[in-house]
């Protein structure tokens, strides 16, 4: 099996290393705060390394799954970056950041003889966890046969975007916002009913099960109904991180989205009421404020 | 087999009555229209009556499939209406209407001696036609045994939501709403990324086989995507009267709906601009106006 070097062991990164490990691969893994790191290397035998300019092999593949466009920038440009490591890698970004940065780095790696797929992924940890994640991906042509086994290994299913390194990361905000926009609707409808008398829950179940039969509805659905939002699969700030990308990517390609400036006044009005901490779904919470409920 | 009174033959209604006769049930029809009612009695033998008052039996079930609440008050309170035929009646009101008209006229018959059930629909007419249906219901509970065989003739599935006959009018508005937000989200995420180069249908694609995999997001998906709005399965002035319902809805109930707000200008701006013959989905096209696309 093929050597891969690993950086960004958050929620979602962590299982996809964990899996990796799993399938046989031979890790190299660098992490910020290098507890987490050594941790997984008490698990599964990983080797930890104290750069990121240690993880590249010319030739070798190198996974990060970072927070966001300053973290990845710090990766591959900061002090004992990839920039700084051996030259030849396939960089495969699959943080959600903005398709700027990716076009930026991807110039930086096709400069210095790299390649770079970006490959961001749908799904929260459970879905990491259990190898469920959807990817999609774009960037380097040439780099698709050798990244597709590993990508495998990673999820359920890729979806191939073309050579721009800015289209996966245009495709992944887009779906974010679809997202958004179903939670604030369904805080919307379940409003609605609540305030009638009807039951909230029983309506989401109906939804759920019929007209909108899908993960979201039916994940996001049932705890937006049960207004539970202690269980935190995506942070808020990360939530409201993507929307800004949104609302960018919107800005820059001239597009005009309302829903998407609601959602984000929700984000930045969950964060203003001190529910910074809930799941990102908690911004549903100010829907029931509104209609001056108690939850 | 019992005998039904049917009055209402419009896109749905139409549908709906040819499956209750093809199931054996003996069918009175009445439309406004009579040529309709002609046409459905030379090609199944039901029976056409001249006024709603000939519809009922007592004992018997009458259902309204109507275009909106002052249709549905004149069929019952009007000249020759329901409510000057014989009393003892279970009237299945199953047209998408306001909660207070649902209330009004279940006290209407309630008064007479009859029974009321609410039992709006989900699905266009092409479920219609293949017995697909959702049906939420609400009202009369010693009516349900009676009617859930015919109901079951008509759909796939049936959800109560208890006695009061306006819940189900507001579970079927809040539910409407819902499609219309799905609507609007899509559309703002697809011309984000047609206008950064990606191609739109394959976007669709990708969502509604993974995140999306649910009937409204792959049916409207698919034609929002490739921009096809000239089958009409739901007439889009029918799309601002219901999305009308569910903002008069929201203000008796005092619940701030901010995604209807904006659907329901969308809807506005589609008549305003002369396609009001097209299906209700076409207010995505108000998207990719606002954002310079072409279509």
């Amino acid at each position: 099996m093929q050597e891969i070097g690993f950086v960004g062991l958050g929620n979602m990164g962590m299982p996809m290393a964990r899996n990796l490990a799993a399938a046989g691969y031979k890790l190299s893994v660098f992490n910020r705060s290098r507890e987490k790191a050594e941790r997984l290397a008490a698990e599964t035998g990983v080797t930890v390394v104290s750069r990121p300019s240690d993880l590249g092999k010319p030739g070798g593949v190198v996974i990060s799954m970072l927070a966001d466009d300053a973290a990845l920038e710090q990766v591959v440009k900061g002090p004992e970056g990839l920039s700084e490591g051996p030259a030849g890698i396939v960089h495969v970004s699959m943080s959600t950041v903005s398709p700027e940065i990716s076009r930026r780095i991807g110039e930086i790696h096709t400069g210095r003889g790299d390649r770079y797929v970006s490959a961001p992924v749908f799904g929260r940890p459970e879905a990491a966890a259990s190898r469920k994640l959807w990817i999609c991906q774009s960037g380097d042509p040439s780099a698709a046969g050798q990244i597709r086994p590993i990508l495998e290994t990673l999820g359920q299913g890729i979806f191939d975007f073309g050579a721009d390194p800015g289209a996966a990361n245009i495709v992944k905000l887009a779906a974010n916002f679809v997202i958004g926009a179903a939670i604030e609707s369904m805080a919307e409808a379940l409003a609605l009913v609540e305030k009638n008398g009807i039951d909230r829950v029983r309506v989401m179940e109906m939804l759920s099960s019929t007209l909108f039969d899908c993960p979201i509805y039916k994940n996001y659905g049932s705890r937006i109904a049960a207004q539970k939002y202690d269980e935190v699969g995506f942070a808020l700030p990360l939530g409201l991180k993507d929307i800004q990308l949104v609302q960018a990517a919107s800005v820059a390609a001239r597009v005009p989205m309302p829903f998407a400036a609601i959602v984000r006044d929700r984000l930045l009005a969950t964060l203003a009421k001190g529910r910074g901490q809930l799941d990102w779904t908690a911004f549903a919470l100010g829907v029931s404020d509104d209609a001056g409920l108690t939850h």
